[in-house]
């Protein structure tokens, strides 16, 4: 899992520097097919990239969005008409049974469908109408990181792609890696936290906007190697009612990055601090300044207790979640290890699941 | 809360014997808008009201449906072609700003917009071109009940009349609040229950289809009242990563009505017992014997540790989740006394949330 978070810089700056005349044939062809809406069906980890996917399309290029649920598919066997939609199924292996089979339902019903996946010969390309492949190479852990990673790249370079985006395209080749790249220097700070937190039970992860994704990934990926109940919240579902469990001492972390939504998220913040929560920030160093948040080194002296920082890189917030991930990710594997468990086989998992 | 549980079977069998009128008109209205794909906009138990939503729209009316992030509005300011959607917000006090706002600005960019909301004056109430009232009542109990099953009332009559679908709205009349009020009369088990579960502190509650609300709703509320870290999932999404979360003796709820969802339901189950952890199922007698589940009472003798089993009347599927949220809703209730809480005084909650 480790080793496969480090290649992630160059899984993405490797995507990003192919050639982009497969998306540019990719829109052009959901265009023609007269696409108003956008649908991703996925599952797990795929599913908090859509989550990704769903704000890429609706912001960056105006359509309505959402996640399709397969079961309404698989077993409910839903007369849907989707003439009008472009359906983007997302899976590592492909394989997934009802994640494939949702995608062929939804060509037979005239939806425009995309696979993205990481094994270009898997039952999801071969449903597609096109395959965009997230070439990341073999994952062997069975916690999905660099997947998850490029599966973000190829969305933003499909929605750049739409929007004729070439700013965030070029983010992407160079950025973002770098960025990405420094995000595996916190690693000694995040294995401090995970020596803190071994013994917590519980944890809350809050983030917004595009990087809701990071949120429920970072709790998808402790709760199955650490083995934490780690919720995820969007910052302003959290206030309606979750609130109510934070108790003294209650680990939180929360995902500010540069944008739109980092001022909710900063708000929020200091909202829980001063509840007693113990808040982990993670964002770029304006924003840990403007809420007094400390390096996690720091012995916390203040009153009520400062939040602790960890730092991530500035880059533009469409593609933010690939770098704000890292810190999650890192955050994953050191926890499971401090708890005594192995980040690469976590209990009762294996890599491709069967369900329908 | 606990005396606003007991108000929901009458509130629900006013709903279904009401004028059928008005959903006539909004169905006949939302048609000839040209309306191809649904949105939801929601926030917390709303937004488990919306999924249930999803699959209403979906499955009985073939129509593509999605939950709209409010973000993506309030605070990405995405420029949305809205013109073949029916945009549905859903809230108990209609106040909520980032869901009023996101119904309004989905008006203005030509959706057909309806609004299902406690009180009919309003913001949200008074941003859509319909409004349908969930008419249950001042609810004084910040942890929202009567008003959740009155939405999902609304939203059955509202997709029973889109499919000309009267044995639906028939078993809303008589069968579901029987079938509720007979719910009700479980207490003493699930009392039993609570005092069994008081020191745990998480929980995983699993579901699926039309029930994945059921299973969400039932976590908020017991995170919200007991401040139990409650853990929902889809039976699929469960077994895609989280389920190595499972530890001897974990406490897991498994919604499980008759319908389309009921055998992989009770397939999972059965796995979760084997992996060692303490299930309570939530389902018809006639699955509970076929998975060997036994009254909440008797003492567990067998080998490996039988499941418990809280029983729910049979009714038809789509309108299952109103009365299966009741155990739900009771557990969150005890499980809070249990604790030593006060279940109508969840700390630093309010009844109207205002996010943006």
């Amino acid at each position: 899992m480790r080793t496969e978070i480090g290649e992630q810089p160059a899984v993405v700056a490797r995507l990003a520097t192919g050639d982009p005349e497969r998306y540019r044939e990719v829109c052009a062809a959901a265009r023609a097919s007269g696409a108003a809406f956008v649908l991703y069906v996925a599952r797990g980890t795929s599913d908090n990239a859509a989550v990704y996917g769903q704000y890429l399309a609706s912001v960056r290029a105006g359509l309505p969005s959402g996640l399709v649920l397969p079961s309404a598919t698989t077993l409910y066997h839903a007369d849907l008409d989707l003439r009008r939609c472009l359906v983007i199924g997302i899976s590592q292996s492909g394989e997934t049974p009802d994640v494939a089979e949702s995608l062929a339902d939804a060509r037979s019903r005239g939806a425009f469908t995309v696979a993205i996946t990481n094994d270009a010969r898997s039952p999801l390309a071969q449903a597609a109408d096109f395959a965009l492949p997230t070439e990341a190479g073999v994952e062997r852990a069975v916690a999905a990181t660099k997947t998850y990673t490029s599966q973000l790249a190829v969305l933003a370079l499909l929605w750049a792609s739409w929007s004729n985006d070439r700013a965030l395209v070029a983010a992407l080749r160079e950025e973002v890696p770098q960025a990405m790249a420094g995000g595996l220097e916190v690693e000694p700070q995040v294995s401090m936290l995970a020596g803190e937190l071994a013994s917590a039970d519980r944890l809350l992860v809050v983030a917004r906007g595009y990087n809701l994704a990071t949120g429920l990934e970072t709790a998808l990926k402790v709760q199955e190697t650490a083995a934490v109940a780690a919720l995820p919240y969007s910052a302003a579902d959290l206030m309606h009612g979750p609130i109510a469990m934070l108790a003294p001492g209650l680990p939180v972390l929360c995902f500010a990055p540069a944008g739109a939504t980092q001022a909710n998220l900063l708000e929020v913040t200091l909202v829980l601090r001063d509840r007693g929560a113990r808040v982990v920030l993670i964002a770029p160093e304006a924003a840990a300044e403007r809420v007094g948040a400390v390096p996690l080194a720091s012995p916390a002296v203040s009153q009520p207790p400062a939040i602790s920082w960890i730092p991530i890189a500035e880059v533009p917030e469409a593609v933010s979640p690939l770098v704000a991930i890292i810190p999650g990710q890192l955050l994953a594997c050191r926890l499971a290890i401090a708890r005594g468990r192995d980040p690469d086989r976590p209990a009762g998992l294996t890599k491709v699941t069967h369900t329908r």
